[in-house]
């Protein structure tokens, strides 16, 4: 693997990762307020299409990392649902 | 532009543009008790990555999206540090 591939691999990583912090944060608060729910079902939307491009194109890494993003968006949109 | 550029392309619009209505709910309300300053940090030097990747693989739907979506992300920091 190459130093792009690399680099590349760790923007996926941290792109996927970062909602991680999002994600506790309102399961632990337990508060929706402040939280768009246009931005979630969007990006939730656009993370399935990458996941489809993944699957089309044959990467792996483009398809896990949309797959994992997927289930942390989908969390946030039932716990908004949840806690209005 | 064949079909799965063009799924690429609407995939890369919505996660980019997914992030307009956060930043405009969070301009107009001036709170951001909920959002997770983690999560945007993480994300934010996540997307500076994957700009720099699009700049090595020359690639400017990846540079592009990268480069409005950091913009943002930039925008929801300075937001969150504004009102604490």
């Amino acid at each position: 693997m190459d130093k792009i591939e690399i680099l590349g691999m760790v923007a996926a990583v941290l792109t996927t990762a970062g909602y991680v912090p999002q994600v506790y944060k309102t399961w632990r608060d337990k508060s929706t307020k402040d939280i768009s729910r246009s931005t979630y079902l969007i990006l939730f939307l656009g993370v399935v299409l990458w996941f489809t491009y993944g699957l089309m194109i044959n990467s792996l890494p483009v398809t896990l990392a949309n797959a994992i993003t997927g289930c942390l968006l989908f969390f946030m949109l039932v716990l908004k649902f949840k806690y209005k």
